[in-house]
């Protein structure tokens, strides 16, 4: 039987201090986080960190040596708060220096004046880095060693990702099953739910309470790669509702 | 000249499968990190892990020792992937026990037969815990040294914050001052940007490009603890956008 815990893992690093300060709701994390599991790369921990080179340098270097694969996001335009290029190849002991193609496409596209000391910085990068294209800016991603460096605008950082994906290695997929049932509490299941989370253990079972206009309720989420596997736990989950006389409904609550 | 440098720090762990899985959309860590930066105790930095005690265990000691407050979200409801509570005891290194006035409290509100073995995992905690209130539910969080245990529910999770944060330190509240123009580029304000960076070192500056049906733009943003020198910056940042004859307009841009 084969088990998710066997798939390559992968870890995020949001860089921005627009992020820890509240300014803005970070929606690439999500993002991520369900386009990795699809591909069977699931997403284990995510970091957000300052503009603050010495940490991004540390941070990278503790990620990627505890994780497959490293997708950060933010920090590579061309503003003096924009560091994780340079912070990336002193994480890597290598030179921060012009990348031939990426220079010489800026240089095309923008014309010598544009091309100031600002946006060469977006063309210069860790040595022996692999360009990430997208289809919105002039300014590519790049990838060294297990590390693929992203814009933070969520756009850009899309379509890298999509540019990006089918380079990369997959693991099995993973797929999910929920059950919800309306006026369930989840003290009262939580015994019969352990129970079936020991008979499935290669599942990962949740338990999600929810609170809306509609009234409260609790949804249970089973995720692994078996489908045959998922449709047992998923008639466990939805036996176990019924046995407290919860009126289970498949899938997740509507809105 | 105070420097927000000088503030005590925060760090956010949000515990969950759920947003590692990309089934839900964090909200906590904005919720947090606005409410932390107005009482003047900057967010440093979040993790996000999943439901594994060791994982949670070594987290939790890391972040401790390197911030001067912790938060976490998650983890500490009736069912089988709440460990937050016992994990965090493993992290001090202290019993995980009955605490006397969460026990109490449950049996009487919830009556024998409810509070059955696994509710009673929400009274067990860290010996020296110290509850933190909520209105919605009716078992609380609790705080052991600097490391405060929340709920992952966002509406809990904010009512236990409001009823935490008259108990917190507070540092100098930060504040900041925004301004944007429309058709604005990066590349062409950057070199400027730096150097009002550079004569306002005590402030924090940011500048974010932005995409919308009405078209980019950048804003720039200053964040500090001195009106005086943010109002300063503010009309420096203006007169950038103006010296390149962007129309700037005093704040965020509007939806």
């Amino acid at each position: 039987m084969h088990d998710m815990r066997n798939n390559p893992t992968s870890a995020v690093i949001v860089i921005g201090n627009e992020i820890l300060s509240g300014r803005t709701q970070d929606v690439n994390i999500q993002f991520l986080a369900r386009r990795l599991g699809d591909m069977g790369l699931p997403l284990r921990e995510v970091r957000v960190i300052p503009d603050i080179f010495d940490t991004i340098v540390n941070t990278v270097n503790d990620v990627r040596a505890r994780f497959d694969l490293v997708f950060t996001t933010g920090g590579i335009g061309p503003t003096h708060d924009d560091i994780t290029s340079e912070a990336v190849a002193a994480a890597f002991g290598v030179p921060w220096e012009p990348h031939p193609e990426a220079w010489a496409r800026l240089l095309h596209l923008l014309g010598e004046e544009k091309f100031n000391k600002a946006r060469q910085r977006m063309a210069t990068m860790p040595r022996g880095a692999r360009l990430i294209e997208n289809a919105i800016s002039v300014a590519p991603g790049f990838a060294i060693g297990n590390v693929h460096v992203m814009a933070g605008v969520p756009r850009i950082m899309q379509s890298m990702f999509d540019h990006l994906a089918p380079s990369l290695p997959s693991g099995r997929p993973i797929f999910s099953r929920a059950v919800h049932a309306a006026g369930a509490m989840e003290g009262n299941i939580a015994e019969g739910l352990e129970a079936i989370q020991q008979r499935f253990p290669e599942l990962d079972l949740g338990s999600y309470p929810y609170y809306r206009a509609g009234g409260t309720g609790v949804t249970l989420v089973a995720k692994g790669t078996d489908h045959e596997r998922l449709d047992a736990a998923l008639a466990e989950m939805t036996a176990l509702f019924d046995s407290f006389g919860y009126e289970a409904v498949a899938g997740e609550p509507g809105h």
